[in-house]
């Protein structure tokens, strides 16, 4: 914060807030702020009737400023503000609601207001050796989903219907499904990297591509497999081996000191130097940690130099409008000399029912 | 807008932007944005790669400006706030991220940013016909998932176990239970209003609060229910009949004119005169409609008058520490002369196993 000439945060319930106190509160209409000086002890700025959910060590840590229901948060989160940090200069977190942002320049006219998110996301992005733990398990959990889902087959249902399993698997393994139901894009919706579920009836002939996480303890899984019903054309083994190959490709750059742009160039150069260039249409790859998307974003034009336990899914694609999809995604952690994958689903192509 | 001084709205992914936008897109890093001036056509920024999710209808109704990944997409839409709303003074939409909006402030320095939320509430406040029946329809699978969660019983059960069955419950009857587990209370653990369940395991003499919701096309339900299991203390009758009166004199005084902060006192004054006042530790109600807690709030300050067709929960509560809560919550709709429960689970005492 000091590096940065930032006096204090303020940041409101979301991945950020939970890292940095610990409390999993939800972001609401009643606001909710932890602030954090640059020096000294944090604040908690909460309804009073919340207080009944933090223990006494989180009390003992942290300064808590109770507000009733008909007091003015936002006066109250100022008065900390000035009082703590003597803040002028303040850094907001990312995800906090606009109108509390507003409500607070309101009330501090004289403060310059930046964005808290790389401070924070500067130890975020580097994960310890329990929330490694959390994301390899996570990780197991969704292979193991994908697994049962596979095995219940997938030709004659709709895509509805396989989500709807894909849903039961997860819940079943013991990942919490919460956030998404999942992309089960079959077909021609595959071409379509965000594709919303629809009532289409997967047929021999199609691609599958199925893309999901899920929550283990806070921490995120993700996965994408392209899978393939029944025996698949040309076109689609030379699409498939391309996207294996920047997939690869893009692990193989994966060390310590390489920026994430390398590692996004690594990856496309493999599907532009096979003609499919204009047709990986995304990003590299994201962070994954307490959040499904996080830093650090494989990307042009981010310089940032990877560093070791940083971890980010490498999930290079190539959409063919009309066609099919084929995404390729895995779970990456940087090591002291390369790269670990924390995904061990499989690679090559899957010839499903 | 034009009342308000508003040449136009940048709204991101929240209730508020579905409601306008008719586009169910998700808060996440990239930014989308639905740019509304006070005369014209609206736009909507967005991903390129989402575009494939907006059918044709949407794209003739809102001109899309898509942005491909590496681009500046709030330069993008700083440049169509300025060109379509020739904007000086812009409603940002209130649960847009801090980052987002310092990013557009940092873009259009010269302009003046306020919450849009007003504006948007006015028209959200007020459901229509087919608002009002999938309201109705959402509360009835509420109470049909209540239903079946007391023919299971509670006793030597814990908190997150009935929990569990609760969440299945929910998903039995067709609600979407994303969002929140909901709420058991059980024992001296009711008089946390937010109570985070438990291992405590459910005894005969305990009361247990309920309280949940769930999504059903989009429009939430939301319920709470004390329940007892076996015969309840004087004590417990005398607090439990003191909030079931509350519930009942904030129902009476709801008719079109009548403010907000009125409804609240009536329930208030209710329990203060039983002598309980300072144990109703939050506002009567909020607003519920596309998300669980939204505008009107029933809460003193808010003058507010109420207008046909409004909807909101009208739950007071009595919290005794160490002891137990209590807690009643309906749906209300206000109608011509007066109000309407969409809830018609018993408010009476309800004893269970």
């Amino acid at each position: 914060m000091r590096q940065d000439g930032v006096d204090a945060l303020v940041v409101a319930p979301s991945a950020d807030f939970y890292y940095l106190s610990g409390y999993a509160a939800k972001p609401t209409e009643r606001f909710t702020g932890f602030v954090l000086p640059a020096e000294g002890r944090p604040s908690l700025v909460t309804p009073a009737f919340e207080l009944a959910r933090l223990g006494q060590e989180f009390q003992d840590a942290v300064a808590c400023r109770p507000w009733n229901e008909t007091d003015d948060p936002l006066r109250l989160a100022a008065a900390v503000l000035r009082s703590d940090g003597g803040a002028r200069r303040i850094g907001a977190g990312n995800q906090m609601w606009t109108e509390f942002l507003l409500g607070l320049q309101a009330r501090m006219p004289d403060a310059a207001w930046v964005a808290a998110g790389e401070i924070v996301s500067s130890l975020r992005m580097v994960k310890d050796v329990e929330e490694l733990r959390l994301l390899r398990e996570a990780q197991g959990l969704a292979e193991e989903a994908l697994r049962r889902l596979i095995a219940a087959g997938f030709e004659g249902k709709t895509e509805r219907a396989v989500a709807a399993a894909l849903m039961d698997a997860r819940r079943a393994v013991g990942l919490d499904p919460t956030g998404s139901a999942g992309i089960i894009g079959s077909g021609p919706n595959g071409a379509s990297p965000h594709h919303m579920n629809s009532d289409r009836i997967v047929r021999r002939g199609d691609a599958i591509v199925i893309d999901f996480g899920g929550g283990h303890h806070g921490y995120r899984a993700d996965i994408t497999r392209t899978l393939h019903v029944g025996p698949p054309s040309t076109e689609f083994r030379a699409v498939y081996e391309t996207v294996h190959a920047a997939n690869a490709a893009a692990f193989a750059a994966t060390r310590p000191g390489a920026t994430c742009e390398s590692i996004d160039q690594a990856g496309r150069d493999v599907i532009t130097k096979a003609g499919y260039g204009e047709y990986f249409i995304h990003r590299l790859g994201h962070g994954i940690g307490l959040e499904g998307h996080e830093p650090p974003y494989m990307i042009a034009g981010n310089r940032l130099a990877l560093s070791v336990d940083m971890t980010f899914t490498d999930e290079p694609g190539i959409y063919l409008p009309g066609k099919f999809g084929v995404r390729i995604e895995d779970v990456v952690r940087v090591t002291d000399d390369g790269a670990e994958r924390l995904t061990e689903f499989p690679r090559a192509i899957t010839i499903v029912e």
